[in-house]
């Protein structure tokens, strides 16, 4: 995503992608609200800080020069803002994040308080990178040269403002020097794995190869993995970890196989005021994501259907969880808190 | 599929389904043999009876009267037939069958043969529905009345020659007036759950939800699935089960949620040759199964992919084989003999 002095966001339509690169130009926050729906760009990294410009862009087009009423305005966009995906804390997060800066009582005007939020909006973004950054560095630490890791959905550079989570662990291993092969669930329903990660993957010559969901049990049986990363959507305090559904089964599998399973997510996927993962809500999405494919129906008309977006791993699946400060191990209880609250 | 007096297996194209009921008229062993490779026939015990049937039209048109090379040439198109598919043992054990059936050294003219060959076909064809009818008999006794059943793939009657195995188990536990729901896997890559297994419940009301392969997981931690069924392509001596990518992941999720795990098969998947599942053949099938969908590329050009189109799961996963027999439990070296060779 690209903030264009004009006024405007632009963000790479990840739905066309990867036959397609094509760009959608948001001027008011109800196109970012919208794209971020229908998931134009996700990730939640990449929601977070694609929602901060949205906010921007809503206090741009406020038509007030009273403070009262430009705050309350905000407010109400931001409030449409975060109720687009429920599950991503990254979201909310940057919205509030926002909403703190904007000090009614004191001298500023509505205008000043406009570059407040588009100052805010760009911080966001930049030390989303240099987060990325870190948690690629923390992370390589602990791939070993020669690993095959198998990576959920995309944790990638779309998923964020730039380098990714999961991915950019991956991208530091390599920059280290480090031979490293990707094995890249597709992700059903909605592909992300096929589509964006294998398109990430060799965009940059990084070996990849595409699997389907179902097949991550038998790769791991017939020891042609060593290792799996995830993001995360939202982390609880007691470590357990909300991610594109698919997530759970394979942190199951790796425990099966004695093979690590490792988060990587910013400080800002934390959300320290849910004791468990229990308490995520869950987003569920239109059944039609599953029956129809391109528009086309592959399930006889009629068949219900279950649809959940994410689902939750309990945290003594989680081998660790690599942050921007440092790699995190149990007991995440205690872990959390102490890296959190330093 | 149906035979015609005329001299011609007719085949419900399952790769058109659900969306179209289309019939193809094979009138050689050639239609029968592209059938299968191209999976319009597919499920190991219909890929058998298809394949009796498509070796009684190749017999049919072989122009000899003369027995031993009429024998030479049923042999050899019984060679191709079975070369179709490597791992379903039920296609080579159908071919076997129909050649024992063959003496050269009897009173039979070779026009007697062909009669010999077709009435076999059509005693494995009706043999395979009776079979799949105790195999639901025996497994409905496992099912408890209210159960949430989840299947993998097609084990239905699209799988057989009718009545399925383990769709047969819930069509008999419905029978038995027992309220069971199905979850059916789509099934990646080529979506049997989502076009077959989802098609034949509902034109016989049974309820049915679809899931994406990657949600059997989270759909077992939160208590909805109470046991899980599959059908085989082959079973070793030891009890292991080679079926459908994605069998070997449900297994062990099964296992880690204390769910029973089901395979029900006639004894003409259990291949008391191999000692275990390390010597099955495992079909490795084109990429563009999961890089396309519908012939439109899903993925990057040029990613590559892995397409097992079969995984192998310990005896150790597996709670009980259901067979015409009885329900075999473990230890299944000893106990698979002993049913065998009863």
């Amino acid at each position: 995503m690209r903030w264009l002095e004009e006024g405007c966001l632009e963000l790479l339509d990840q739905t066309k992608l990867p036959l397609k690169v094509t760009y959608l130009k948001c001027r008011d926050y109800l196109d970012v609200a919208a794209a971020i729906k229908r998931l134009a760009v996700r990730g939640a990294p990449a929601i977070g800080t694609a929602a901060a410009y949205g906010l921007t862009l809503g206090a741009m087009n406020l038509k007030t020069r009273q403070k009262e009423e430009f705050l309350s305005g905000v407010k109400a966009i931001a409030s449409e803002l975060s109720a687009t995906r429920p599950t991503a804390v990254n979201l909310r997060w940057a919205l509030d994040r926002m909403i703190k800066k904007l000090h009614i009582d004191d001298n500023e005007d509505v205008n000043s308080l406009r570059t407040v939020l588009l100052e805010e909006a760009n911080l966001i973004y930049q030390e989303d990178i240099e987060t990325n950054r870190k948690i690629g560095k923390h992370g390589q630490a602990l791939i070993p040269n020669g690993s095959r890791v198998l990576t959920h959905c995309n944790a990638g550079a779309l998923a964020t403002a730039g380098y990714g989570t999961a991915l950019g662990v991956i991208r530091a291993a390599r920059e280290a020097g480090k031979n490293i092969s990707v094995i890249a669930d597709e992700t059903r329903p909605l592909l992300q794995g096929a589509r964006l990660t294998a398109w990430e993957m060799l965009r940059e010559h990084i070996p990849v190869t595409l699997i389907t969901d179902n097949m991550a049990g038998y790769l791991m049986a017939t020891q042609k993995v060593d290792l799996i990363i995830v993001g995360a959507d939202r982390i609880t305090a007691n470590g357990d970890v909300a991610n594109k559904i698919g997530t759970y089964s394979l942190a199951v599998l790796a425990k099966a196989h004695n093979l690590p399973f490792y988060v990587a997510a910013p400080l800002s996927t934390i959300d320290m005021s849910l004791a468990s993962g229990a308490e995520i809500p869950i987003e569920e999405r239109d059944h039609t994501e599953i029956t129809h494919l391109d528009g086309k129906s592959v399930a006889p008309p009629g068949v219900k259907a279950w649809n959940p977006a994410f689902d939750v791993t309990p945290n003594h699946l989680v081998t660790a969880i690599i942050t921007e400060r440092g790699v995190i191990y149990p007991a995440y209880l205690d872990n959390l808190d102490k890296i959190i609250n330093h």
